[in-house]
């Protein structure tokens, strides 16, 4: 029985899945703490001193989550900065080619990472061994700093309309990089995808179960850019 | 008697002392996030992921220490960021003379700096009332992350000796800099020294007293640059 069900601790005992929740750890906690550290670099950009301070409380909120991801690599005996390095490449290619040229842009690519975090966190949550769902259900619950940037944005767009359109063009190319990063690491990770889309022995997301995670992200994406006033 | 009383609360409504505390408030709250952004800037020169952690951590701890002083600049019904915006000069002046131009400076820098902030931490709370001083010492409590960069600055001058005189001719320009600094804010600011030197109705450090504080805060100083294996 413990095999058809997804939620049994006893799961890290498979060499696989094992593999591939500490692949996942790794992967997470790098992209925490490379979106903490862009964060920094971007508050650079801020106006003023109030929006300087909201992009640093995202930026430290993102270490705290790395460090619970952190921690739990070491309980299981891993290296964590080893089990990091490995993902290095692809966040720092997506971070690159999204680099923001402004202010605005920086706080589009917060708001739209920070939500896209938290929306894959939920997804992959429920393919999790119970000690690790946890972790990551808990880790999402420190995000939601990002609020602010609503009313940035549309007040932005307000006194110039064609920063809608800028900023419309900007989130596409986020969701396109991120979604391009995403299918890369999963087409590298045998053991990664495994945990997400299943093995021999144990359930997980099949084609269609995939087709729908898709679409409940891009959904998600688009409601998240018509809070912002953007086109999705 | 309560004017003889340094630690009684109801000093916060005297109209000079309040207008002290509210600056002493702007100008640790400043220093707390232009070191966070500074520390955030700084990690870029690490030579791995590790070390990127730690002064990632020590930003976090300096922007924990930034949204106590800020929640209590808003208790008072000030406009926190208002209040910093004076002190912005101050401290990026002194960055700006700072600026390391390696990982072994940063790590000199935030480890100086961040026993610096401190040691005067410890110095002003005593001139207090007891509500502030009860903040400051909170937010000095949380200190204390940089004790990773003994071993780094130990190791790099064992690899190489000439490291270690350069490293303390710089924790000299950097003591000699805040200081510098220090002495200007004092000078710019008279409701600021009255809290710290006492005015006609409430005492103060005298003379003799600031004598022995910048001792006090020297011989800190040179013993911290000893833990490090430097001259002071």
């Amino acid at each position: 029985m413990a095999s058809n069900d997804p939620t049994t601790p006893s799961r890290i005992d498979d060499a696989t899945y094992r593999t591939g929740i500490v692949e996942l750890l790794g992967l997470l906690a790098y992209g925490e703490i490379s979106a903490c550290e862009r964060l920094a670099e971007d508050a650079k950009l801020a106006p003023d001193l109030k929006n300087k301070v909201e992009i640093a409380a995202m930026a430290t909120a993102e270490f705290g989550h790395f460090e619970k991801l952190r921690d739990r690599l070491v309980e299981l005996g891993e290296d964590p900065y080893e089990t990091m390095q490995q993902f290095a490449t692809i966040f720092e290619r997506f971070h690159s080619q999204t680099s923001p040229s402004d202010w605005l842009e920086g706080l589009v690519k917060a708001y739209v990472g920070d939500g896209l975090a938290a929306d894959f966190y939920r997804e992959i949550a429920a393919y999790l061994d119970a000690d690790t769902r946890a972790l990551v259900l808990d880790t999402l619950s420190g995000t939601g700093h990002s609020e602010f940037v609503i009313d940035a944005i549309r007040g932005a767009i307000e006194r110039d309309h064609r920063v809608g359109g800028r900023l419309a063009l900007w989130g596409r190319r986020l969701m396109g990089e991120a979604l391009s990063q995403a299918q890369m690491v999963v087409a590298e990770r045998d053991a990664l995808s495994v945990v997400l889309v299943g093995g021999v022995d144990h359930p997980g997301m099949d084609l269609a179960g995939i087709g729908r995670m898709f679409t409940r992200i891009t959904e998600a994406h688009a409601a998240r850019m018509a809070k912002l006033g953007l086109a999705a």
